[in-house]
């Protein structure tokens, strides 16, 4: 395996460094061709790495920036006003190819904005999609969803072409070959939906270099009827949040049934590891990191509640990204579908 | 109280008047004021009455029908074609003032369009919606959410109608002073969102009559933040039936759980009626009725693949419409919005 050099946002999420250090000594001792150049507050970032104790290794690099890009920040004004932010500068690390990919719990918006303003879309994309992973009925077999926010609307080229990169992901990151690609639609029947929609479903099927299967429901989601599902990034939006908050009230209330029960109570405690497990996978987005695609460079995002494993499960991600070469992939999917036009 | 004259689509559903007819008897032995009229193949009609020991009972009325719209057809096409169809006559009983509401699990679509052709919308109103209640965190408190499917997209003044619709709801049939309006959208900031969003919250928020909470996200549906959530329909589909796949997909995964484990297996039978409750809870649009709303009657919509026991629920979720006057309320409270308009 060649090198690899990531640059991480370490300052960013919730907890910052104190998950993010910790998953990045994680993941150098994990893949030993592995680099991480580590953008934030050199001093912090050296007490962090000391409690590791990782001080001075080798393949964990320093970038000192002198800014933090807050949570609530707005993406239009931590763009333009903090150019010397720990999110940033991993960017532009990439954007001047000493990194490979960059990784941040950061601030969604912002990420994106940046992201998108650093290393503008490959040649032909019209949008960058945000992707992710779902669980599935079928044990080991997950679901690639976008757009999952970083478009409020989508029309018909968009969605197409989010069907295309999405299909690159699944070939590339999940090895699939013809990876089942369905629309996101209020109904499964041809004529339900939007105009734009529809038009999406024309240009799908139209593309032979696409398993394009039709649309899909909500409840289908998770019933491995598709290996990419696309939508416009407000109901994709909605729908991830949707199951993040159907898993928590349905923990919370079996929860509740087994404390409010002796027997189950003993049962609980025998079980609980596995159902935190199960809860877990559904809050994907918190398990998985979800990637921004479409972009000349590889951005991933880690949740901004994540813990040091779903970071360390962020990096492993843009590892494959950079070994599959997922944006080269997305350009020539792309430039072979403007070529089967007619 | 006074009396009640319901009309009843028993031919809808996937399982036609095997669950509509004994749902009916349960509704005339529950409730001595309320009259059913049964709408449907006169013949098979008597055989299920007569199963339910209820033939020739004072207060269930059979009108015959020739015609069945089935859960497959084209609404335009049913709607054009099937004029004596069990749902179409139902329909017609409520424009002709010989019912005061109507109850159909058949065909959504053709249920909404027929509906909507034979009744008109109310004046004043844009669009009808279709609007049932969630489940939340807190035990005995639920969410309206509208709408969940009859239109595609929805324009800002459309939302704002939903919100006011809405309101009257959670006021008429929950008894709920100042019921907390909020708008589902992809975060909770003002800058959030697509511009008919941003106008209807705007418009919501000058209303005071109206008492608007802002934005919310799919993980806030259920935490009970807010009484009424709108959206557009596509949207509110595609939230509830990812809500059921989840419920679906958590449910499965639960019961392998307790089948891979011995002690579990014999605890999991123990618990599984207390279990089932809930995951059933979470199919919402399976477990109450859903109603149309903004027309110039009440129409409820039971699941197609309603049992009894739900088809009875929608049958007194349409009592309590007709109790509560919720049409008249609704051209009350929108006229009013729009007095106050500068």
């Amino acid at each position: 395996m060649n090198n690899l050099t990531i640059a991480l946002d370490v300052m960013g999420g919730d907890k910052g460094p104190l998950i993010t250090i910790p998953a990045a000594v994680m993941a150098v001792e994990h893949l030993p061709s592995l680099t991480l150049i580590l953008c934030g507050d050199k001093h912090t970032i050296e007490q962090h790495l000391k409690r590791c104790n990782a001080s001075n290794h080798p393949r964990l690099r320093i970038q000192h920036t002198t800014q933090v890009v807050t949570m609530c920040e707005k993406p239009s004004l931590a763009m333009r006003s903090k150019k010397d932010s720990s999110m940033r500068v991993a960017i532009n690390l990439v954007d001047e190819e000493k990194a490979q990919a960059c990784v941040s719990a950061g601030n969604t918006g912002a990420l994106f904005a940046t992201a998108h303003f650093v290393l503008k879309t490959l040649p032909g994309v019209e949008r960058p999609a945000l992707i992710s992973s779902l669980p599935t009925r079928d044990q080991d077999k997950h679901v690639f969803m976008l757009d999952l926010g970083a478009n409020v609307f989508c029309h018909a080229e968009v969605l197409y072409q989010f069907g295309l990169m999405g299909a690159v992901m699944a070939e590339q990151v999940d090895g699939l070959n013809k990876p089942r690609v369905a629309l996101l639609n209020m109904g499964e029947e041809d004529i339900k939906g939007s105009d734009h929609i529809k038009l999406a479903a024309a240009q799908l099927a139209e593309n032979p270099d696409i398993n394009y299967v039709g649309f899909v429901e909500g409840n289908d989601i998770f019933s491995n009827k598709a290996d990419v599902i696309v939508c416009d990034g407000f109901v994709g939006n909605v729908a991830l949040k949707t199951c993040e908050g159907v898993a928590n009230l349905v923990f919370e209330k079996v929860k509740e049934i087994f404390e409010n029960n002796v027997v189950a109570k003993i049962l609980g405690r025998f079980l609980a590891p596995t159902l935190k497990k199960l809860f877990k996978s559904l809050n994907p987005d918190q398990y998985n990191g979800a990637s921004l695609i479409g972009l000349r460079g590889i951005v991933v995002k880690s949740h901004g509640n994540a813990n040091s494993q779903a970071f360390f499960t962020a990096i492993m991600e843009a590892v494959k990204e950079v070994e599959r070469q997922v944006p080269i992939k997305i350009t020539d999917k792309l430039e072979q579908g403007l070529n089967l036009r007619p």
